[in-house]
């Protein structure tokens, strides 16, 4: 019963452009695996390369005070709102992983408000999901909320634009059906031997 | 950050009454520890009999063609409508242990309609989500679709029942703020030896 | 045009078990006929007697600062979000009868915020429809909100688990489309003689 | 604990304009009372005067399928949905009346798909709750859906202009949290002799 | 593609009673064309009738602190809130042009917290918007807001009848699919020479 | 009263990058300004860039059936129901010139349903706002809807594709408060000269 990893055609990682080959084989000599969703996105080349620029950008950025951790859960949180499955999965196992916590990425998937995070981060998570449902309502009282747990500006744009990022990569990933790989379900989960 | 079993008191296990102590020492027995539920619950001991008695009635029942993976397929979908992240960790734990599929739970609990599941389960979870989030339009329409998947009117209730019953069950956890016994996030993910 | 009694079959009185039919006669005898809610569940005993028992571990309480009134206030409020006519109907009934308030009930099922009740019982149903409606919201501000108007928290158990029991009823009822007997509609509407 | 008529000033029938007062003095005479919505909106003579022409050009024409009992479910039904008390309350009374059955307002009032309703008046009400909730989105299917009912375009418009114009009286009665007089509460429950 | 003025039949303004056909002519005079919610309503004599009074006396009353603009900016607003083109077009016209603000109209049709108003106007607004999607939950602590503001309660009556009487407009438009004139499109966004 | 482009910082065009800068050009030349989201992002050159690559892969592609028309439509449909001010009003005018009619855009900004477009713009906006409000429900039914009006599979990606990334565009703007340029509320509504 185990479904194809995208309604569309999965180009080979031979028949890829050469820049996105390059990329695909890195992120498989990090992890292991090539993640479903460079298989699936490569399907269009030119969106795929924007897609993963966007994606760096907020991701790997040095810069402000949300930890790695921090975005992950930004991610699991509200794509677990957005109910895309491949997201939640995968950025979950991500957040076990920089969180070192093997619990908190199914405690904020189903709930954030019940787990084990801290007030910061629960407001964080608040701001979040409030972009992801009802981003028209933002006002002054939400920059407000979040200064006074010690986000700036620039922080608080990052909420958003990682939330505003992911709602787009949920609602691709809903639409094609994207699958997640069956490695992310476990990882982060047991200590590393 | 570990947010203690529930804002209640929780009595000690040999402060409880008998035939409460027997159950959790039952469970205990056959499960390595004794789950939060039963903990948080013994706070009032005649409700904690007779949720247990509607436990049992709903879950144990020998008749139906639902099976044991199915009941706690729809107690996993469900609670995750309702938030409730003890009845989505404790049961999504159950279900990859009878369905004997690591992934299913993480599945459903974010989206049922791209989970690994037979058409048949589709249907019947697309019911029982229908029953916990707006029951006042279940109609003739809901058992026909039912009936097409060889449902008979017995599994209906069956499905509404349990359904209903981890309705009170979520409402009660998210009052109490109930949490998952550590244990459950990893059941049934790996292979047992 | 009068609807049966339930989608599934009723049981005659004297086709269930004695424990039951002791209990139908004895509401029979107290209120001069047999409420189909005993009827309609009879037809599963074993959760017809986890249902009373929860039902009366509930309602027949002696402790806490809830009358009896408040908690009918409570099922109806909330069984008429759920648009479950059974439970608004005899649950309105009892309401009428233990307020000795001809009105309240029709008032509360159809906006509690016009009722004629005081700002404690008003608080009261303000938590109890977001038990019914949103319980994955409920936290300390909705404690702190009853604890102002003299709930302690055993009140607030009595008032979620009132909720989340009827939930439960009100899913069941709508699911089987259960009938009110058409004796409750009228019932503590005009005085005793 | 009993609330006022209207947040609003109610002038005192003596005090309003002659056609106003021969209004009420009519109605009173018919009903035994005044009922509230007249005196509450006499406050503003010029919109007490529209609002009437418009409930009269509605609830009093002689054309159309649609029988008084039918346009006053309407008007139950569709009250319900905007939690107006006064509405549900007095227009429920009406229902009772005119369809001389003593239990199909609150039964609409809670769950019209559970009341004793023939096919035909279940199909105006859900056109009519579409108005009331959505009218967006009503399109050709809501059409054709009520013509397969016997209904013509003419009692199209009247199930539409009923519930818009109960519409704004709702909004009005939640606003200046009109009351329904006591008397509504009991009428057309029990025969007259 | 262009859709006729309404689903219904609409009649010639030489076919129409003399009082409605003097009100077309009257308008036609100062607008330089019909507007065609003036025709579709025509379909009803006695509603037109009952309709342009209820709008008058809220329209074009002359006391009160809402100026012209402000009751259009709540027209505007709310209709937007009920997906009613004619209204949206045509009351974002007449907004335009009462305010002598080119691009209010637009602004507060998609979101009124992005608009160029007064905090007063915002106030009123999110009151109208309550009163528009939630009039059941409208209490003191709204009354309370549009006081801070210097509304006064024949004030909160205005915008609260005023949001109440589009809303039937809005529902009658939407269901008949009453077409916008093309000429509110442009008016009030250049210059008058 | 008019607010400022931006709650962050707005770089001078001088300060900005060179690439960014020669963008910033390019669309001056063509429509005359700059269009303030150029502004407004180029507060973060990296996001600038993935932003604009995307935007040009999803909006400047040569395959595919959709016109020019319909991918702007898609946008102020979207847009609109995100309740984003910059978007519905500077997409808005980009439907309005690409589809040389000067008011459907604001016909489906309002209500899809009532706008003047053909039925295969209908299901693609029908698609589009489903994709953009609940995603997750997206699925084979929907696929063969869009068919049955000549979209192909990779039409599909592109309609969910420009929804999903203008989600993005949406959540951005809401959060800093991005404001219009004034030119374009006006653009495309009168024929050029």
């Amino acid at each position: 019963m185990s479904a194809p990893i995208s309604r569309f055609p999965v180009p080979d990682i031979n028949a890829v452009p050469d820049d996105i080959r390059q990329m695909m084989l890195a992120v498989q000599e990090k992890a292991g695996f090539i993640p479903n969703v460079f298989l699936a996105l490569a399907h269009r080349p030119a969106e795929f390369r924007a897609f993963f620029a966007y994606h760096d950008a907020l991701m790997l950025k040095e810069t402000g005070s949300l930890t790695k951790a921090d975005r992950e859960m930004i991610v699991t949180a509200t794509s677990a709102k957005n109910g895309c499955l491949y997201c939640v999965v995968a950025h979950g196992a991500l957040l076990r992983i920089y969180a070192k916590q093997p619990l908190v990425a199914d405690q904020v998937a189903v709930n954030h408000l019940k787990a084990d995070i801290t007030p910061r981060q629960k407001a964080m998570l608040d701001f979040a999901v409030k972009v992801c449902l009802r981003s028209q309502d933002v006002g002054d009282a939400d920059y407000a909320a979040l200064r006074m747990h010690g986000f700036d500006d620039e922080d608080i744009w990052d909420i958003a634009a990682i939330t505003a990022f992911f709602g787009l990569s949920n609602r691709m990933a809903n639409v094609v059906s994207m699958r997640p790989n069956d490695e992310f379900f476990l990882m982060g989960r047991v200590p590393r031997k």
